[in-house]
């Protein structure tokens, strides 16, 4: 991490990967490595982070909304995303902080340009919108083959919307996941079938090795 | 109304203008004119007309959310709109029917393209995803002066958050409906000083010529 001479700009990393891919305990890891180098680090969950986008996150995810269509559903995405980029993203990464993103736009791309089939580029145009110009600076995809993910998430209790979509819908996903980090940049895929502590040290060394 | 041969396709007309010209009474007149013909008329109100789009207009009109940025406030609309075009317009016109909108599209390139400056052409891409391939017919504006404008606006009691806005920003909205119907197809303008049943008579009279 040192070297950079951005004039102290902090860093957009966004963490994707499938339901039970990981995703939150590889963050919680990243963010004690970044703790300790004396990095102020902002962890956010998407949807939501900010109050208006946590209102959003309420209806998308609400099960009683169960007639709501996939171009609403994307739009609710991008309109929680450009609440949370203009009030939270934005003003940490210009004072200096480390933001980890739990989920972002690639979300957006393989669940509702893939998955639901409204097309990839008119989900990324959307959110290019809802983005204003911010770009991550890296995104790490933890990659764990379907059947581990559908048996993680076969142990949760508690079931949102998205995650009840079925197993057609979310074979969707995991190939969604596989065609998506073949065409985006400034993706880095990581073994995610590895020891919790084997994954974290292959993030760190991909964030060292990029010298972001 | 007749000779049309669109396979008993219903029309879509959307009705526009500032706060005060007069909309919701002559969206009335003109369901009672097409109910008099023999039609079904559906009349929806923008954002609304859903379980879900009504959930989200809470959202926007939520004075407690000062807070919501422009992109943000456009996603919204657009998000309610596609629910509403897939729920309820698409349906209806399907079935013949004439539906009635106190507001679409061009609102949301008059607030927030052109009022809150986010680019007409950016509001109008995000609009063409939310309607999926739905066009209205025919689209009337009806044209008051901006002092006649805030005058009836000051008499109303309870303002919304958009309605908070303020003097300039409802100077940009007027300012905005000007531009806009230069640009845009398939609108008419109609003068909206004239009396009640005077702006109805111009309305039926366009519809007539235009055979629709």
């Amino acid at each position: 991490m040192e070297g950079n001479n951005r004039n102290n700009r902090g860093y957009l990393i966004t963490i994707e990967g499938p339901d039970g891919s990981g995703k939150s305990t590889q963050i919680e890891l990243l963010k004690k490595y970044f703790n300790d180098r004396g990095y102020e680090v902002v962890t956010t969950r998407e949807p939501g982070g900010t109050k208006i986008s946590e209102k959003i996150r309420e209806l998308i995810l609400d099960n009683d909304n169960e007639e709501m269509n996939g171009i609403c559903e994307a739009l609710l995405y991008a309109a929680s995303r450009a609440q949370l980029v203009e009030q939270v993203l934005k003003p940490a990464i210009y004072e200096g902080k480390i933001v980890l993103c739990d989920r972002f736009v690639h979300s957006s791309l393989v669940y509702q340009g893939y998955a639901r089939e409204l097309g990839v580029n008119q989900v990324l145009n959307i959110n290019e919108f809802a983005l204003n110009g911010l770009k991550a600076d890296l995104t790490i995809m933890i990659d764990i083959p379907y059947e581990l993910g559908i048996e993680r998430k076969r142990k949760q209790k508690k079931l949102d919307r998205l995650e009840n979509g079925g197993d057609e819908f979310h074979n969707k996903v995991f190939n969604g996941y596989q065609q998506i980090v073949k065409t985006m940049k400034n993706v880095v895929i990581i073994d995610g079938t590895k020891a919790v502590e084997e994954i974290h040290k292959d993030i760190v060394k991909t964030i060292a090795e990029l010298n972001i």
